[in-house]
């Protein structure tokens, strides 16, 4: 970041007063810009004992099987981020969302949240970003190396105990 | 927005193609800026039958009681987000900590999550962002108004059934 995306001035880096980090300041308007983190929702799409997968069509990892899932957008919960991305790789809808996991990219300043997620039907289909979509028996699942590291290990804790932790979400739309 | 955190030109509104929503674009370097939710992460600390609340003393909702909590930082995961707030803010420190709610802010383009942590010992002091600190039994907090909508769900939920969803969490630091 070298410009003000408000103003349009250069910005310099300062640890603003009562702050305790650097922080992109712009020397015209004085805005403090904070740096956050990005969000990524992925989905295990179940239908009876087998599980939605696609194999990328895009770079990282093209060719690899993955979980469907992309960056949230704004405007939706994590759970509908979830649906949405289900739908637009796969064409499957799933339903009655539960948290399973969440995994802290560090290095990529990313956030992952991994949704157990009920297939309506069994209808699939091979969306834009995907080379080929497939239903997986999950013991065949055990052999194969997913695209990234997140979405392996949680597919490993799934393997054990397919359980979702059920915590309690709130939807709010005003204060 | 209206400048290129990039190289400082003009952006403009417009849907990518391959994409289904209107971004800011770059007129000069073309960048594509995807707007993304923020993050706060706040905790229930527990002391034996107690919770540890905080009354503002900035605003918004400067004088009323709430969970320690703020803005998530780049390089933390979501526990370490939150204990390093509720450090700051109580000078408490909170261990073992485990995902017990979140809240879609749809209206604030924010995403909060509250975390159960217990309390290490009963040292706790007033932060600067704070005009007093305290613990509270639960039935106490039933009669309380707290700050936020998304903290008063949370302790309702609490109050019903003390006990987290443990979901899977995983800190990954390369892919």
């Amino acid at each position: 970041m070298n410009y003000c995306s408000k103003c349009g001035s250069r910005v310099f880096s300062k640890i603003p007063e009562g702050d305790n980090r650097e922080r992109k300041i712009c020397e015209n308007c004085s805005h403090i810009f904070y740096e956050s983190s990005k969000i990524v929702v992925v989905c295990i799409p179940q239908w009876q004992d087998r599980i939605l997968l696609c194999r990328r069509a895009i770079e990282p990892r093209k060719g690899h099987w993955c979980l469907p899932g992309g960056y949230l957008e704004t405007g939706e919960t994590l759970e509908e981020g979830a649906q949405r991305e289900v739908y637009e790789e796969t064409f499957a809808t799933v339903e009655n969302l539960k948290l399973f996991s969440k995994a802290d990219l560090i290095h990529l300043n990313l956030i992952m949240f991994c949704f157990l997620g009920q297939m309506k039907d069994e209808t699939f289909d091979t969306g834009e970003e995907c080379l080929e979509v497939r239903l997986f028996e999950v013991p065949e699942l055990q052999q194969m190396e997913l695209a990234f590291n997140a979405h392996r290990l949680s597919m490993e804790a799934f393997s054990q105990s397919p359980e979702s932790g059920n915590i309690h979400s709130f939807r709010i739309e005003e204060d």
